[in-house]
């Protein structure tokens, strides 16, 4: 089948090609009623003008990037949700690039974005160690972009999180509250600034209360699951605290999995909490107590600044850092019972 | 900072932005000594070739759309990461369309796309009612495309699950084995073949075990998470199954939710199995016992097929139901106690 492209409206209506594009840029250049007879045709004729070429027109793709260290993780799957609501709302495209952690895939996409293939970009930091430079120049390039959760704190663009100090204090004060004083932690290492704060709520809570801290129940995590499975058995089997709290849902899982093998009792010997957005968490053994991020909002939000800024036709983001608040939600992994 | 084009490069080299042009498209009509100089030019200067000209130009995109129900979905979250593998190892960039199951959104997803803003396209039907009209028409456009799990039956081209039927009699079949005489059924209605091919695997398994088929003990499912939160727990109050089989994650999750309302003990009172690719299956409330898919696999495995026919420049995919065998996962959840 042919396909219907501006020409064949053109033949068929006896008028200039220019003429039937002026018609679909809503030009005033052409009457009312020869815009009205082309739009019919048009329609008659299923006619879907070509991304391309009118991108190359208007120097709009439509479409916006988001760049995203991982896709199996309900924080992810949620701000996805909240940023395709927007997206589809405002008729954009939305291309995903998945940096599984890895610095060099995480600049390489930056790279494939400089040339105009998107209008926008929404990113979330991977882990891997290196510099930022590939996001400076990105901004350079004018590419309006907006960062979520793990954002890069020196950029001069909008960056949205949750209150990552406050909620990391929270859920330490929570597990101090239920009677822990050997509460441990686990976080990712790296350049992440939310772990880092994570980490400095928790210390906080424990100084607040006049609790040392133990360096020796402060567990790092990398990307290797079987070395954090063996350094999270050692943290719970031979320092044997009486409370853990994780920064990220991955170690949250690890920890159920190591008490699991250790025939540790949750919250009999241990009492858990940490970062999640696991819908299942009210099944688990036991039931999990969450910090819950707001994810979809996050997303939404993210996409709603960048979108804002595109409608505008501005590369102008605000320089501002947006906070969502996380919701602490008690379950049975932190109950106090009677043992 | 102003962008690095064709014309600049041609300025600078004082040539014309056509032999410029041409030394990208590793044109025979220069020199090879004017190319270098073009090339090395390019590469201090940072030149990015404008994707949209050069698809223009190329008539390819370089990207692939991929169409799905819903992304906070362990199957679909892992199907993504294989697409992405295989996506990102060809230079392909992926777009990413949710329909939210609504038939509406799957419909004008597909008519953004029949104008050529992708090279080919991967698509897991929603369940929303409607015809396939839109999917035909996709086709006669000469848009290479691939459906995976949730498949269009009567399409010509190539369609990859997993063995439905098989997974559906196994799941049966092992809770038969495990002592249960009343087994039900929980599925998604809708015009889903995979929903009523595990159905059918289901009516098969008690068939040939002698079984009688009570419909009362058969419910089907809707987009109403509170209206088959009540029907399914009328059926466990009303029935009294012993036994359930459920062919959706989302609804064996909803059952767990279901008997912790009436206290009904797993797997005790009632065995539960479902399909489900859930990384916390293991520590669930007790453990479930799933029929976890090859998400990965079959992800990997679509975008396989699509990407060798965009190689070879054809549209041309081979008319062809691809399955990739499930595996049964027995833990506590349908485990023979000594109650």
């Amino acid at each position: 089948m042919d396909p219907v492209n501006l020409k064949k409206l053109a033949e068929q209506l006896n008028l200039s090609v220019s003429t039937v594009s002026k018609a679909f840029r809503n030009s005033y250049d052409i009457s009312e009623d020869t815009k009205s007879r082309i739009l019919a045709l048009a329609r008659e004729l299923n006619y879907q003008p070509n991304p391309l070429a009118s991108s190359l027109r208007t120097q709009k793709s439509k479409t916006i990037a988001v760049i995203i260290p991982e896709i199996a993780n309900n924080f992810f799957t949620q701000a996805i949700n909240g940023i395709e609501s927007v997206a589809q709302e405002s008729g954009y495209h939305v291309l995903f690039y998945i940096t599984h952690e890895d610095h060099n895939k995480e600049v390489s996409f930056t790279r494939l974005l400089q040339s105009g293939r998107v209008d926008g970009v929404l990113i979330s930091l991977s882990n891997g160690a290196g510099n930022f430079d590939h996001l400076d120049q990105l901004r350079e390039k004018g590419l309006p972009m907006v960062f979520f959760d793990r954002i890069y704190e020196s950029s001069s663009t909008t960056r949205i999180t949750t209150n990552d100090f406050e909620s990391g204090y929270l859920a330490t004060h929570h597990l101090i509250e239920q009677g822990c004083k050997r509460i441990a932690h686990i976080y990712f290492s790296g350049r992440l600034s939310i772990s880092n704060k994570r980490k400095d709520g928790y210390l906080k809570a424990l100084a607040d209360h006049g609790m040392e801290v133990d360096e020796k129940l402060i567990v790092s995590c990398g990307q290797d699951r079987t070395e954090n499975f063996r350094n999270v058995k050692q943290l719970i089997e031979q320092e044997k605290p009486d409370g853990l709290f994780s920064s990220f849902e991955k170690l949250v899982i690890l920890a159920y999995e190591v008490c699991a093998e250790l025939n540790i009792v949750i919250p009999d010997q241990l009492k858990l909490i940490g970062f999640s957005n696991l819908e299942t968490a009210a099944l688990l053994n036991p039931s999990l107590t969450t910090i819950t991020q707001p994810a979809f909002e996050i997303g939404w939000k993210a996409a709603s600044v960048l979108f804002k800024a595109l409608e505008k036709n501005s590369a102008n983001i605000p320089d501002e850092h947006i906070v969502i608040d996380s919701v602490l939600i008690k379950r049975k992994s932190t109950e106090k019972g009677e043992y």
